[in-house]
């Protein structure tokens, strides 16, 4: 590890998780914690020895501090409220609630403030959730970067629904839930005054809504997740080694737009490495991947959900692309910090 | 309203109340947000219609921001824990989980960043709280100032317990845990390298102890509330507005350390407006008021505490001080900012 912390130790790469296992779990290390999912999944506490079972509740955080505030298809506002319902539905909780914690830098217009504000609360609308409780500091001129906004929230698991990327197992079919690197693009484009032909917007939604329409499938779920920073090879990595099982995609299956495809080919990112705020992605036994599918499908955020690969017995915790001819090759943990500051 | 934001909107006095009334709870309102209080409490969500009635959670959070990171009698990493656990235990909660995301600049050194998380690992532990889940996000030299921490807290709130602003009543006798101003000067001294003959320490310290020595008492607290961000006078003005009472404050009844009378002296300040982290003020039916102050003494952390006032049905919304020769003044809502980022 490096003696100070450096840009990489945010992307959501290696070096994120290395500084995530050998810092915080290691000192705040518990039972909750180590589950090593986005939210953390407990029973609700009972008021005493005599009351009855309580429901099991799941709790996320996250920090935004995307840069510039606002940018085609979404802006801070509606990432924070829609990065956590993101996460609470990943473990198949209904979002319930959010906290809403902002850090201003002083001179920030109160009309751009009044604007995030805005769209949090259309956010909220959307997918039904509720700030129930709130914080404001300000920082100095040149002392922070205009807003950081952090949302923590709390949802409730349904009973039977347990899910987690330690529940994945060989032949599972891994979907993805649209088009990918959409949000990366779109940030960096308005960040860098960068002006494509036909805009790329932020796929930036709460996929709450997906989610729940894939569980009333009854099927057996054993994961989602949401591919955000490092992008979908993030995710992918990560439940492999959760689950030491391997994964492979099939590369032509990855859902990708012609204009994100040629924005990475110019900007030369590999999409798989770029970051979604509106997809997810999920694992489910095979015999069931065609009627989760549909059932993504029929959300207005999972018309373009696919099969884009399946787990394997083999090489575990390594994650393998094979091309439509044949070839293979393996798709690493992001390395370094390509794209900083787009959540 | 300026059309910018200013440092006074993050002072915890008039401004932030304004900002706070006009455009957060303008465009957020809703039932639990609209409580006021400094933890929103609801009833931990049932499964299903037939399921049995829920225990109450109280849900809390708080950004930390303050410079240095390290001084005399606490860290960024206590502060954290103690503010979060100090607000849910207003609600009378048994603080039970935290989220904890950091904000990290890149170049701090990690053995500092190692330092804070450890100081988090035994504030948990002395609090009797658990981390669950977390978030770590690096913003690029310069972008940010050292570590900024949001946690946010779940408790549960105990049968019976209902405590707020709005429950406060004439008649009521004002407690308050012990001497105030020492986080603050604290603070103040570490950044200016102002050294005093006898040093000032932080108060920093969970309270949930000593607000559980309160309830089981039996005596039926009104409301709890830490006095914080614009110290003693903001929180009285807060719960005078809240529930329309008259405050009046004894001055020679304050409990004041000798050394932040001296400080505050040299430096210009009015000990009831500078910031605490480790008090805890209580509003009381006069008659249980003794018992309250004793419980409150058996604490580690409430040895000093104190009635200083109480609240009266004349001059509604207005916080009096009183002097020992029977001169009164009012004390006001903090304007401006005086002690930026010292939480």
């Amino acid at each position: 590890m490096n003696d100070r912390i450096i840009l990489a130790h945010g992307s959501g790469g290696r070096a994120t998780h290395q500084l995530v296992e050998e810092l915080f779990y290691r000192h705040l290390g518990n039972e909750l914690l180590l589950q090593r999912n986005d939210a953390a999944v407990f029973p609700a506490p009972r008021t005493g020895p005599g009351a009855p079972a309580a429901p099991r509740l799941a709790m996320t955080t996250d920090s935004f501090v995307v840069r510039p505030l606002f940018f085609r298809g979404g802006d801070i506002g509606r990432l924070a409220v829609c990065g956590t319902v993101n996460d609470l539905a990943t473990s198949g909780a209904t979002p319930l609630y959010l906290s809403l914690a902002l850090i201003i830098e002083e001179g920030l217009r109160i009309a751009e403030l009044e604007r995030v504000v805005a769209s949090i609360a259309a956010a909220c609308q959307e997918a039904g959730v509720k700030i129930i409780t709130g914080d404001t500091k300000v920082v100095a001129r040149g002392q922070a970067d205009g807003l950081y906004i952090n949302t923590t929230g709390i949802g409730l698991v349904p009973e039977g629904v347990d899910l987690g990327g330690e529940k994945v197992r060989p032949g599972d079919a891994v979907i993805v839930s649209g088009p990918i690197g959409e949000h990366g693009i779109a940030v960096l484009s308005e960040r860098e005054g960068i002006a494509w032909e036909t805009p790329i917007r932020s796929d930036c939604a709460p996929l709450n809504g997906l989610v729940a329409q894939v569980l009333a499938t009854g099927a057996e779920v054993h994961c989602f997740r949401d591919p955000t920073r490092g992008g979908l090879a993030s995710t992918l990595n990560e439940v492999a080694a959760q689950a030491q099982v391997g994964v492979v995609i099939y590369e032509e299956a990855i859902p990708l737009s012609p204009q994100v495809r040629g924005a990475c080919d110019m900007l030369g990112f590999d999409p798989l490495y770029v970051a979604n705020e509106g997809k997810m992605v999920a694992f489910v036994p095979r015999q069931r991947a065609g009627e989760v599918v549909q059932a993504m499908q029929k959300d207005k955020y999972g018309k373009g959900a696919k099969i884009i690969g399946e787990t394997t017995a083999q090489h575990p915790g390594l994650v393998v692309v094979r091309t439509a001819v044949g070839g293979e090759r393996i798709l690493d943990m992001p390395e370094g910090e390509l794209l900083p500051r787009i959540c």
